[in-house]
């Protein structure tokens, strides 16, 4: 494919990747964003900053070089640019990152706790607890708040020994959820999935306050029916 | 009516009975599947596997024997199929079943506890508490997934003497909610009020951390207005 | 007007106000019912029993006399019918009444609590307390089930002693709401305000746990901005 | 502009207003309410009293002037046009308000807490926590009840020292929101996030018990991303 038809194919699923945010219920005003990286071709496109997803078109989608510096004239890239960029630069096999508000994830980010896998539906997408970071420090936040927000994702899951695409999202502390997958869609499902989990937790703890998460066995198999070589949920 | 046309019309009502639950606001994405059995003509008919709502067509749906082996050439059933074909086993006036990860279902499925009939809204669908299975064992899950969900969900009804049309649906610990019918149309329903009634009884422990649930009579008296002999709600 | 031309108009007020029930997310399936009454005309129109929403007609609509008696070959009414008898017959100035399984207000209901009067929204529309009938009798439940359902709401009334249009709704313990008005429109806004108060004494009592009701002047000031002779809010 | 066609384009901007409340679900039946003043054309517009959605017209909203008296026959001005009056004359650069019964902004109204910035959801709209009033005196209700709710509103940020441009709401104890700002689509707006943030604290707070606000840093850093001459968010 020539380079102008795979950044207009990049944009067509950019954009409708980001209208599914609001379509799902994830997203209200302008809040969130979804970007897809294309390493080969050495670009990266991500939403506009702050336009409203009624008036937003394929062409507003904003493409960046890999380091994040806009390569065409036009509209601004999302303000959380910076995170994306720093997260694929960390995460190789990830090409898509979505970033929400989505209230129920919020509100377990904003409790700063790591979401424990309850259920088989937490299973099928993620295999293990969702974590969440460690709090910026003010040094962090003051010299350049967006990359730092990328580091601490990747310092979690470095330092927790996490495979980003076995757990591919994460709360930032006090903020909101990131997630990311293989492809847009992927890396959507995955928003949709970790919103939906977190609602079910947090009700979960309140039926049973000494509920414990699911044995490490029915973790296993839940996750290993959809994920790896021998994955058999689906047609393929 | 010949074989061929009692498939199609199988087909047509499982499919519909699939897109009732999106619709229903049961289910997202691909999760969720529905199953209708004829014993006579040997039949279950089942949703495909994580094929979407969206595109999805009423010839998708998967014909197999009642040992759940595929009779056509064509998409793979749903991955639950094994706990379905169990359930039409053991369950003889069962005809449909149904799975889904409803959020208020799946709470107290991760919760691991039974749903008390806390009011006449559950009384008039099920008669007594939802039960919670136990949980799978280590060797259950590894040996035949889907199969040990449906023996548990047996066992638990056997041995808590329990009628499945009496109470048509369960909880499966640390999955979800798992309901049944006469009809495909009457175990969709019976997955929307199990939700429901789900949500209620959570909120009502919450605004009565004491309540009890309701008593025998009042059980009886709205269980046996709709179902049985001497039912007088509805138009028969 | 005819007679024949004023049952026409009830089975359309009553029609149109059951269809409402569905469309403000109060009832599910089958769920619910409302009914107006002429008391000069000697007739009471009901929604029939058990009749979908989606197929349910104008003409459906089921003509009693005031003791609850079919005056027209047709469907069977409403199971409820002789609770709406019951309470036309005590609240004089009552002409429709509304019964639900609207979530938030069962969950009170099932909780067996009065809702406090927490705010404003409760005062615009509820003078006081949501009263919580007591629990019906094993010998009442046994006898003339839903009679008596109408029977305990009139006690908890005169008990209490309550105008029931100056608090135009009731939670029947274990069961849920009814509400009432002058008109199936303000019976049917009666519904969707009390289901809402509900919901939002539910989380004031979360949010803080020793608050208290609002004072009586502040309840007196917003129920008399829209009710009685100083009533200065709306257009008349 | 002449005044004749400034009032309209004002009318159309309330009307658009209004009606974008039951859209976000701020508003059930025919709560809630938006107004626009013009300080130089000395004009305020204004919803009409308990007029509904559905069939309100743009040429039904009420002009009046900065003290609130109608300048044009026609239909009565919402009942809660005094406050709307007051916070215009304390609040200089506010030139649109908003009330709503929304239902997660009611019920820490109802518990009478102010919401405290939990996450940066709250921080990117409202610069610290959103203030509760004090309860209204029965003196202040019985006197000139609208006007002093306006009137408690401001001691609250007087005393409180807020700049109600940096925090754009308040909670009126018992009540419910009130939201402003320098459009009404950015009132409207701040109705959205308020209701949002409440719900998202309220839950905050039940899965972390001990969670604290974020730290000041963090605040400042998500303000004033979008607000003031530092602002990087959107696309001026």
């Amino acid at each position: 494919m020539k380079h102008k038809e795979l950044i207009h194919e990049m944009k067509k699923r950019v954009f409708t990747a980001n209208l599914a945010l609001p379509e799902a219920g994830l997203v209200k005003l302008t809040w969130g964003n979804v970007s897809e990286v294309n390493r080969e071709a050495g670009v990266i496109v991500i939403k506009p900053s702050g336009v409203s997803y009624k008036t937003m078109e394929i062409n507003d989608m904003v493409v960046t070089d890999l380091d994040g510096e806009v390569l065409e004239p036009g509209l601004k890239p999302s303000s959380d640019l910076a995170t994306h960029v720093e997260l694929y630069k960390a995460f190789e096999e990830v090409n898509s990152v979505v970033h929400t508000h989505s209230k129920n994830a919020v509100m377990w980010a904003q409790a700063g706790r790591e979401i424990p896998a309850y259920g088989t539906t937490h299973a099928d997408t993620f295999y293990g607890v969702v974590p969440c970071t460690r709090q910026l420090t003010s040094e962090e936040v003051a010299s350049a708040y967006e990359l730092e927000t990328g580091k601490v994702i990747i310092e979690t899951f470095r330092e927790k020994e996490i495979d980003p695409l076995a757990v591919p999202g994460v709360l930032v502390y006090g903020h909101g959820p990131f997630t990311w997958g293989e492809t847009t869609k992927k890396a959507v499902e995955n928003s949709i999935v970790l919103d939906e989990i977190a609602e079910m937790a947090s009700t979960t703890e309140i039926v049973n306050e000494t509920i414990s998460p699911i044995p490490q066995y029915l973790l296993d198999k839940h996750f290993f029916r959809k994920h790896g070589s021998n994955a058999y949920y689906g047609q393929v």
